[in-house]
């Protein structure tokens, strides 16, 4: 029984040695299993041409999210897991707050006097009058709320099945969520649903003055809609660690619009190790006749 | 008795409205008093002649410090009372999470290939292996450490007497703290001993990289010692919400600086009702032979 890695070398020997040291039992091949019918664990970005693979039995992402998929090639018996990587949630909460922050604060704003040498107040809202609202109430929207308490916001979420947090006003109704959030802040997974969600109608949806960061995927967004609103005033600012198209091309004006921040996709970066630990736990699940940790639920796609 | 209110005109009357309800014996004085021997109470920022008020009894500060007094002016028996507001704490220590976190993430690389329209990631390290040191461990301090606490870096705090804080490595040696720290976030008063702090001497007390939040007061601050130390490569980045001199001149070099980011001393903006409860529980409690909240150690100086 063995196990290929399709992601990049230098993981691939973290991933080797863990593997050696836990589950000596499984062959690790890295890009190619020298017999293919005894591949029963891919870990992988992209999805290969799984045909090749008779006996596959669980394939891993080693990203947070699995739309990169098409679930449709993948047979059904393949069981999809998804990253779990403890920093992970931490990293996003990290980046969130960044983000967030920047927004309350009008950093844009800011950063546009720091070049003009312009030292000079701008209008502040006090946090308890600012509405900040999570969508997608996973792991990572758990942990960003969590991390924006200290700051005194008035916090909301949005999910589509029903959540109850302490502190925090749950929505299932997304214009209903949208009225009354200030600082919208994307974290859902890409779905059939989500994919352009961020469009011209939802910024529409928000009140007027509010802002978004966006750190989800960037096939949730409509840029033109996004530019298109802050033109207009309705918007006044976003930070996006995602965007479409990802990578943004070098002119792209999204680059250079004054009430825009834009980071390249860093907003989480997977631990080599963690990511090692959480494969080694999931074949060792899938060699227990267990459902390894992760595992997605086909049906919603996430 | 009467108390003279020597601050902006607006925040006066929500002052004016404060008294009126819960001390309406206090006469209410803004600018100028009719009976200069009827002041025993004066709110300010600035020192005005206080000879000219023999029978004072306290001096309120509108802002959280009172660096800004000479106390020497002061006569012994009056007492001086810094502003104290909860939402100051919370203010600050979302300010200093932003820029904690901007440093965390070179947010000014990411701002300069923005510029560029450069899609591209830049080096980083695990918060784990980030230590954030705060200086200066009151009320101010306490709280950022409390807000950084998600983000998994390797905490420290310095302050000149001891403290014990769970979690945070406590240090009353400043160079024994300078050396373990990679972001190092300032919010000491300002003193004698704190005037001209952040200097040449400081900034190579601290590892090669390392970062620093200046949120403390401007004059702690040797400007020209802080961009040898940005253009050396010793520094890192900076991000400063107060500056020598201040407001900082159009043509300061502090401006343009790639590695830096300066915002108008805009962390924390006193609430005028929070503001006008504090000055009238520090009346009452004058009014009752007790000592105000809030009043400072003048052999401290804070």
């Amino acid at each position: 029984m063995a196990l290929l890695f399709l992601s990049d070398a230098a993981r691939g020997e973290v991933f080797r040695a863990a593997f050696a040291k836990a589950l000596p039992q499984v062959a690790f091949h890295v890009q190619h299993a020298p017999d293919p019918a005894a591949v029963r664990w891919i870990v992988t970005w992209t999805c290969p041409d799984l045909s090749l693979y008779p006996n596959l039995e669980v394939i891993f992402s080693v990203g947070a999210g699995v739309d990169q998929f098409d679930l449709s090639a993948i047979p059904p018996q393949v069981q999809i897991v998804r990253m779990l990587d403890p920093s992970i949630a931490q990293q996003m909460c990290g980046y969130v707050t960044m983000a967030v922050l920047a927004m309350h604060r009008d950093l844009p704003g800011y950063l546009a006097q720091q070049a003009q040498g312009l030292w000079q107040d701008r209008p502040a809202t006090p946090a308890a009058q600012r509405r900040v609202g999570v969508m997608g109430l996973g792991q990572l929207g758990l942990a960003a709320l969590q991390a924006l308490r200290p700051f005194g916001f008035a916090l909301s979420g949005y999910n589509r099945s029903a959540r109850q947090i302490e502190g925090v006003a749950c929505f299932t109704d997304l214009p209903a969520f949208l009225a009354q959030t200030d600082i919208a802040v994307c974290l859902l997974p890409l779905t059939q649903d989500t994919r352009g969600l961020l469009n011209r109608e939802l910024f529409a949806a928000l009140p007027a003055g509010a802002r978004l960061v966006h750190a989800g995927r960037g096939a949730q967004l409509v840029s033109k809609d996004l530019i298109a609103a802050l033109d207009s005033g309705h918007l006044a600012g976003a930070v996006l660690d995602v965007t479409n198209p990802e990578p943004l091309p070098p002119d792209a004006p999204l680059w250079r619009h004054p009430k825009v921040i834009v980071t390249p996709h860093i907003a989480t970066r997977t631990d080599d190790h963690a990511a090692a630990a959480h494969v080694v736990a999931g074949v060792g699940a899938s060699l227990a006749g267990q459902i390894p940790p992760g595992a997605i639920d086909r049906s919603k796609g996430y």
